[in-house]
């Protein structure tokens, strides 16, 4: 019998698993007859940045599992340096909670560890949907020292979620609107919160898009093999990690649809979240061998 | 009251408007709620190369309206040797039928006609298709004295619709057995044909496609203002008019998504037929200011 649950990121408790090398911080709510879905999280993210308007929509169909990364939150550990290191740390964690199949939402950074893990253990994954993010040898990658990005960053007036809202959303009324949304969302959960991500999340966080920017070896011809049914999503005006990106991703991947949204930027999914939602359930829905829905 | 009827591409009945200048052949079938979606065709094509799989699912929510413009199949005159002046008999055509507005549709060159025409009357159209198409001033557009796709075109054992499984599919097995279901089900309509297209027509479509290529100004600058949502559509592979012209598009045009097809060529429309009516139709039946659906 198949039991379908509701749940939500705003009020789902936080529990923990001991794995093979450290202790993970992770939530997993909502029910269906989808495949459970594992969300890997975006740069500096906690379980509390996940937007409540996309994974809430998307537990109606499935479990969605999110998870914090060694170091991260409430996980224990060092952050790994490398996204090959991360995906590690993900496959252990998966192997903790018994998961041996499922479906994968990667946003940005978390984008870069799905398509690693995919790679690692092909048999385990089924669908992927890319979000922001970029293949290994992409370009431009997650600079922050870019004036439109550091004009932000280094705004003292701008507290906790609001330098999200300039980030993540393109300079137009509309986006921000929808970025105002976005943090409101973000913050209607109040309690078992995470701690925020601090300078040494950040600092590994960012080896990692280094070492994954300036790789020698681009991973198109590993890309090239992956023939999962794949959902390539960005922002047009995406400054974190730009469109090029998912150009590059969606002509090398054989399987992938890609899908482009107007007037945004890196947070994309969750300024047009419905439309998102919509696209990602209709997608994950599919048991066709081929990626358009 | 509305009235929904059925109809088909396969059955519809030819009909001829007398216009300020010429006359033009025409189908118009189906009905629903929808406004009428008139479909602007590729070059060479006449009313008989429009895929029934996409019409006719399209025509259950809406009419759609198929034209032969200036020259073709059986419309009379000359066909122009510019894009702007396939638009002027376009919008002769509906002013000569009474559409006083519409959602449009434009394949490849028709999607050409279409930009235009928004450039040139805005108000008359809400919500537009770009399938496998261009800005003016684009690049590498339908050079057909490419190895990849002369090869098909001066291949001799190639007849009727068979030369474009050729072009417009991918070299795959996927694509290519999508391909022969394309022109099957083209080729299911026998009565009421129009005459196929011949060199003349070709080398003024031609002339036209240089011309729009060869534009010393972009249209970048007017599409910035074209705020009709648009969706923008092409296969990864397209070898007459390659994908990097949609992504201009989506890059300029500041209300599009974009949705780009795997393992397809110029054809992506067809040879993903029921994505793509479900996409379409999921698209024109929003009434969002906003092209996300």
């Amino acid at each position: 019998m198949i039991v379908t649950t509701t749940g939500s990121n705003t009020t789902a408790v936080t529990q923990l698993v001991r794995a093979a090398r450290e202790t993970y911080a992770y939530r997993r709510f909502g029910g269906g007859i989808g495949r459970p879905l594992l969300c890997l999280q975006h740069f500096t993210g906690t379980l509390d940045n996940w937007d409540p308007a996309v994974t809430d929509a998307l537990a109606s169909g499935r479990e969605v599992v999110l998870f914090d990364s060694a170091g991260v939150g409430r996980s224990t550990g060092r952050v790994p340096t490398t996204v090959a290191g991360m995906s590690s740390h993900t496959l252990d964690f998966l192997d903790a909670v018994g998961l041996s199949t499922c479906d994968v939402l990667g946003f940005s950074l978390g984008g870069m560890v799905a398509q690693q893990m995919v790679l690692e253990r092909p048999s385990m994954f089924r669908r992927m949907i890319l979000v922001g993010t970029a293949p290994r040898g992409g370009v431009d990658i997650m600079h922050l020292e870019k004036p439109n990005l550091a004009r932000h960053l280094g705004d003292p007036t701008l507290h906790g979620y609001a330098v999200l809202q300039k980030i993540f959303f393109a300079p137009t009324s509309p986006s921000q609107m929808a970025g105002r949304q976005f943090i409101e969302r973000l913050a209607q959960r109040t309690e078992d919160l995470d701690k925020p991500s601090g300078p040494e999340v950040a600092s590994a966080q960012m080896a990692a898009f280094r070492e994954w920017e300036r790789a020698a070896e681009t991973s198109e011809g590993a890309l090239r093999d992956v023939t999962h049914p794949t959902l390539v999503v960005n922002g047009i005006h995406d400054e974190m990690i730009p469109v090029s990106n998912s150009y590059r991703l969606a002509e090398t991947l054989p399987n992938a649809v890609m899908l482009v949204y107007p007037d945004s930027g890196h947070g994309s999914l969750f300024q047009f979240h419905e439309s998102f939602a919509r696209h990602a359930a209709a997608f994950l829905t599919s048991d066709s061998p081929y990626a358009p829905y």
